[in-house]
């Protein structure tokens, strides 16, 4: 982890997330009956709890339409959330005009090319290993951790630890009462 | 990439996938009520959407008979799908003098021994790293994403590369307004 | 593939297969509703489908009992299942008996202990990569494809290839009309 | 395995494991109607049954509340539960003083920083190899064997064989009639 991301992490009051190779390793699942599936993890669930509850907002913007990403929303504690984008930047704009942010107050984590000019335009720009060739070079911080397998949580503790929050948030499972 | 990939890349109007092992993993999901279901990937999705884009169509050709199959055909911009096949030669022949194309300007991408007769006789031969030990001598190109996870990707930007389409068809996502 | 692999192979007339572990790659999936999923693959559904058509029989004995596993045999051709099996050899005695046949022209794959009792009986014993520490010495070979991911298919090639049938079987694949 | 945990091991009475990220690889499905899934393993819950029958009981204590756990405790032998809950210390010493055991005689699994306080608190704390860096040097023992894929058969193959009875229970599978 280099300064520069640490000063950029710093700032950020909202981090926006992408959905399938974010918050999903990818997968698309599909079934005779037309019903789409998706799979999230666990470690990166209790990380949006934790992060939320330092202080720092979440939203979701996605290319695609799919009541999953509601209902994973409502389990994690994402509030804004815009689907069947077609313009990221677009929707960028509005939510941080809507919340009063700007644009270095937010983080933008992608891993297509549709993702770009959010990327380009937020104060700090996240991807996956499985990020696509030309999105990585964008991108301030690549995760270690696998998408749909700890990248976000990665991400929320990065966050958390650059802005001196994240001992507090975890102090109380690790004292005995 | 050779050269000769490119050569025969840069023909090509139309690709024809087989789903399972190709355009997935491979792996087939029951259910206990006799539901089936597949899991697809969003980055061979998105590529699919860039090339048709480009210019080039795409169709499917399965030996397997899914609703799943329909429903992804939708959402990817896929208009020619053949489900049920027994004869794989039969229903190429069948797809390319619909569209009047001939074998040079079709690309066919399977992953087992019952998809060889097409990828012999197509313009543009292409099988995954989980490919039949069989398939591959035939395949012209062997993708290095797996099946499932970015080999429809790695294809679609290939011939979008060979065809000199690939650059517009980003070029909106790295300019901001 | 040592020469007496290839001896046992030569004489089987049917395998038995487990399932979970085996067919799968040992993965159980339970939704809210409380039905359950599995996850097969499709070169290991087209090898069965192979070695039926060269001759061999194939049959099911698992220690669960789903309707996936219905749904799955008719998918490729197994005509004997037995699910819920407490006692594999049992059931393994009553189909050899029922059939006519001789443990030596049986073989059976199992990946965990419950499988070892028809395993040390049969005449060609299998397992997986990851089949349990006690099970590997039991078994004759272990296939270097994962369960769920072509370690069928590896084990029907090899009987096929054993028997001499396997070119015959795939001649068709690889001779343009 | 090191004298000390196969000496905490030997004490054991009860194994009170985490679900998700434990039982399962940490993945969490949702689909179109907002029906969770998650995915068990055969290996890990055929252990349960040979652990159970050694004389171990076995509980789940788990942040997240969901159908699946009542179905998968119910294949496997598990009779105590506790779903949805915040403080798993409070869970744990509730249900310690309702079996009548002390702290040693209780091993916990769990993979993130909530399972901490059980944890410190347990005579065997076990952890997997995806357990979170901070839980990690809390554990007594983190598996070979991966989360969802054999590490719950680790564990019971452990606690069996540092109690002496993984023979006895295992006979019946390697001795033919």
């Amino acid at each position: 982890m280099n300064e520069a991301v640490l000063a950029r992490a710093k700032k950020i009051k909202l981090v926006i997330f992408d959905v399938d190779g974010v918050m999903t390793d990818g997968g698309l699942g599909i079934g005779d009956d037309g019903q789409e599936y998706k799979f999230f993890h666990s470690l990166d669930g209790f990380g949006m709890k934790l992060l939320k509850q330092s202080g720092v907002e979440m939203a979701i913007i996605t290319g695609r339409t799919s009541n999953v990403v509601v209902k994973r929303a409502e389990n994690t504690g994402v509030f804004n959330f815009y689907q069947g984008v077609e313009n990221k930047l677009e929707a960028f704009n509005d939510l941080i005009q809507k919340m009063n942010l700007s644009p270095e107050e937010v983080a933008f984590m992608g891993d297509d090319i549709v993702d770009a000019p959010p990327m380009l335009r937020c104060g700090l720009a996240l991807t996956v290993p499985t990020g696509h060739r030309l999105i990585k070079p964008v991108a301030h911080y690549v995760t270690q951790a696998p998408a749909g397998h700890g990248a976000l949580r990665e991400v929320c503790e990065l966050i958390m630890q650059a802005q001196g929050t994240f001992d507090a948030v975890i102090a109380p499972y690790f004292k005995l009462p």
